[in-house]
């Protein structure tokens, strides 16, 4: 960490505005609670471990925007009682949607807006279940960022944020009062961030790039650099990122022609890097293959669009998911 | 090998009846030469690599139906002119069918049934190019077996050949007098054997094991017993079949509706096994991925029969052996 200290006296002197929940201490929550905290609004960080080593060490972030080391924080460990603010992002893996509602349930106070920062479909739906009458919305980051070690976040590249509003049926609730003051509290963080129009749209959009990188990662030991290198796998990713698009206009979502060279383009240009469901099956964690893959698939096969491409990569992953657990 | 010794001695004492040659001996060639010379057939053998082995040493053979060892072997090098024998197999990689059939020149006197004993589709064009006016046979083994060293092949499980007659435009031929007697002799030397109405026929099912099974053995770094275990697995195993079938039947060959559950049935009866396209894989030789996947993929794409699963499996193939290739 040879780049400026930037410690919790600055951040304390311009505390104002909305305070924050962060529900999940990883790569994401880490980010972009610091990212928050460092602009000077109150963060209330909830951890399900390393509560000790946050609460008595703070949180580092290692950054190309800067390092920066956070004390002083206000840990919550998973379960207890936090004193309510005004946003509550969920940032944990999107696992166990039931599970994360129930996870939820003490930070969320009456007012609360609460934010869903996960990969995948449908996992806004348990939670709005849970919290009737509050501001449900979604939102997806586009960050290379991961948990290097306890209380220790290692934010590579890329950080940008989108953000809609979640409604039952699946269709546009266009800008909201809620997403804009999300957006500007992230804007004013020094985050890039999207308003979203149709959330759908953008949970689509976000699988167009994360059905075929994050599978073929692990079925393939390989790293976005690799992908899109070579002329097989990038083709590979085109005909998957095609079949996604394809389940989404079935679903009524135009995604638009330009976005398959868009994303082979900008991955391109990423630093080579490892999605994070690689680095979750080489941990030995489980994959978010409910709300990445099963999902879409099953979203699409409802409207009768196939998925054959994206249904072998989810076969292939449920194998090796399955064998790593059984210790094969 | 603890089994019964079987030299060259008593085979010598029982020679009779059509002369052999084996072009290739790995563990297909290795094995079935092995059964026409122990039950009493004139083989001569030509060997790209371990020449001196094989004639020093002669060949060792190690099977559940008995090991075995055979000295005093005709041992040709590749290249080197062959005495003309009665039927010449060629039991080479299908690799590249231009080479394949310049091998077979010296070895193809003016009345030698030729039989291509080799994976895919379309090997037998380039033979029957090379060598017009000669009857040339397509063949297929069932069969576990493969090269443990230098001039020692190990069979492990089945044995059975199928035999048909290529013909120029794809149709059955019907058994023919050249197949009947290619199966006269492999039955006599105790190798089970079936004679095909239609060479396209038999190609198209063995594609039917070969396409999930060679391709997922190395993409999932997994045996036959590991992926019909898995239910994951075993699912995709059969929608690949199925593909092929349909393929198949796009092309105008009718497999039959029982063929998915017998293979997989067959397959969990198997002794966990191998695949010969992940053995090459992990010894760093070429796989057979034009025979087995461009031809079928292109063959129905042809007739208007897409085959996007099986496409993905190329895909991924492709990568794994270009990262192989460039050191990666």
């Amino acid at each position: 960490m040879a780049s400026p200290y930037v410690g919790a006296a600055v951040a304390s002197a311009v505390m104002a505005g909305r305070t924050w929940t962060i529900v999940g201490v990883g790569g994401v929550g880490g980010y972009y609670g610091s990212r928050l905290a460092l602009a000077g609004h109150r963060v209330r960080w909830v951890a399900r471990s390393d509560v000790a080593e946050l609460r008595d060490g703070g949180l580092r972030v290692e950054s190309p925007d800067g390092d920066a080391h956070l004390a002083d924080l206000e840990v919550y460990r998973s379960g207890d009682p936090v004193p309510p603010s005004d946003v509550v992002v969920l940032c944990t893996k999107a696992l166990d949607g039931a599970a994360a509602a129930a996870a939820l349930v003490p930070a969320v106070g009456p007012e609360s807006i609460v934010v869903v920062l996960q990969n995948g479909l449908g996992v806004e739906a348990p939670v709005a279940a849970a919290f009737p009458g509050h501001a449900v919305l979604g939102a997806m980051s586009f960050i290379c960022a991961q948990k290097a070690g306890p209380a220790h976040v290692r934010h590579l590249d890329y950080s940008k944020v989108t953000v809609g509003a979640w409604t039952a049926d699946g269709g546009a609730a266009g800008v909201t009062d809620e997403v804009a003051a999300v957006c500007s509290d992230l804007a004013g963080s020094g985050v890039p961030v999207e308003a979203l129009d149709d959330l759908a749209v953008g949970r689509w959009r976000k699988l167009v790039w994360n059905v075929p990188f994050n599978g073929l990662s692990v079925v393939l030991d390989a790293d976005t650099a690799e992908m899109v290198g070579d002329p097989s796998c990038r083709g590979l990713v085109r005909s998957l990122m095609d079949e996604v698009i394809a389940g989404a206009r079935a679903c009524g979502h135009d995604l638009g022609p330009e976005l398959v060279d868009s994303m082979i383009a900008s991955t391109e240009r990423m630093v080579p890097y490892a999605p994070s469901m690689k680095l979750d099956h080489d941990a030995g964690r489980p994959m978010e293959l409910d709300v990445i893959y099963d999902r879409p698939i099953a979203a699409a096969a409802e409207v009768g669009c196939p998925m054959p491409a994206t249904e072998v990569l989810l076969a292939q992953l449920r194998f090796l998911e399955h064998r790593r657990r059984t210790g094969g």
